[in-house]
């Protein structure tokens, strides 16, 4: 057995809504039993530590007593540059769904320089495309056909158990930092604010373009320094309205002068 | 997603003295999960059919209503044809310790012909080296070296997912049908008592020779035929002891015959 590497404290485990203290705990066991120790929940139906505890297990314990607890999800995933989203549905989603084999590989690379959150949804219903929308890539566990629906705690075994085994192989290549989700969110709110602006989406109904948006910047993987880019354009398009509207103002404005002139001259 | 493999329904999932009865239906939620729909309980501590369909979940209600009940391990076994016994312990057993994804490739292909049993232990102590020398090989699953106990039915779910899993890769090659359990530890028994009247093992202490046979014979994977052959030469053996008793005696009363009537010559 090779020692837990350095790379699994970049790692977190997030669980969205979930309904079962035990839940909570089974998943802070199968995080630590594969060297993963951060736990973030965000709006739990019941967050009771005693039945937390008692499926953590005495040996997950730092785990529960080093949980975070957040109330939105946004602000959960804030911190982190690379977030994989767990989803058993394949059809409404018109996303890339990887394998958990494949994804594990790559978190190996990409969690060496940044920080990567495994985001789980509700038991009952999974995350909703709302929430699916923070997220770099999705993953689905392959299960049989008569029966997809796994255990949440059993999604986050396997998954922390894959990347734990991903682990002892040699990494993909270097992966350079990332953004953040606190930086790229505000980007896409600037960036929806600007497009509505030039009327390139509709201010009513926003989310068809920003969904392709998204799916563009996340499979490109945007580096802080090009998010900074981005919203220098959007930046500048504003300061271009302006300017235009200001020119205008002022010349009709020379014109007004100019008529005036002209009367006062009468 | 391929459909369920119909050598799925060749393996079963056997819990060894389950103390929770939550573990059961989760084990019996995970199995179905990964299309394994046989379900095998020994000796359970408690088998509180409510609490078992809580944690099954109605979707394994199926999988819990066939399940079957054994009050001692060797009978339950005693079907199976290849056993896997799982173990967090690598210390003290001398055995070889496989990975999960290399048993899962040996069971796709091995499954195909024989009946497999997925054998875990119960929550506390795991396996018991009396109860591993049923199994043809055992497995460890990977963990993080600070804690490597998992969670009874989080362990179920790795073993039935990367058998999953490797039922999407091509198979080993060809593994022909091998002996029962019930025929394996019948010819054990006979082995024992045939070895132990040539003195070749201890009659007091066997175990440390008949341990070396199981591994010996469990790395082999015997045959029926091969059984009978090995019964065949156990009960050759005591006819020989029989025998060579028979024309000792036969002897002595000739010679003793001889000698009365000398006497009675006298």
């Amino acid at each position: 057995m090779k020692p837990v590497r350095a790379f699994l404290d970049n790692i977190a485990v997030v669980l969205h809504r979930p309904h079962f203290p035990e839940n909570i705990g089974a998943a802070a066991r199968a995080a630590k039993n594969m060297g993963i120790r951060r736990l973030i929940v965000v709006d739990p139906l019941d967050c009771d530590l005693t039945r937390i505890l008692k499926m953590a297990t005495h040996a997950a314990e730092d785990v529960v007593a080093t949980m975070e607890i957040y109330d939105n999800l946004r602000e959960a995933l804030g911190s982190f540059q690379y977030i994989i989203g767990t989803t058993a549905r394949t059809g409404s989603q018109r996303r890339t769904i990887m394998d958990p084999r494949d994804i594990a590989r790559r978190v190996v690379s990409i969690s060496r320089t940044n920080k990567t959150a495994l985001l789980f949804g509700p038991e009952n219903r999974g995350l909703a495309n709302r929430e699916l929308k923070y997220c770099h890539a999705l993953v689905t566990i392959p299960t049989s056909q008569e029966f997809a629906s796994l255990n949440l705690a059993q999604a986050v075994m396997i998954m922390t158990y894959e990347i734990f085994r991903a682990a002892e192989q040699p990494p993909e290549s270097f992966t350079p930092k990332l953004a953040t989700s606190f930086e790229l969110e505000a980007m896409y709110d600037h960036l929806q604010e600007t497009l509505a602006k030039i009327h390139f989406v509709n201010p009513e109904n926003p989310e068809y373009w920003m969904r392709s948006l998204r799916r563009f910047f996340s499979r490109i993987g945007l580096q802080a320094r090009e998010v900074k880019i981005i919203r220098g354009i959007c930046r500048q398009i504003e300061w271009y309205g302006e300017k235009m509207a200001f020119e205008a103002v002022r010349q009709v404005r020379a014109q007004d002068k100019g008529i005036d002139s002209i009367s006062c001259l009468d």
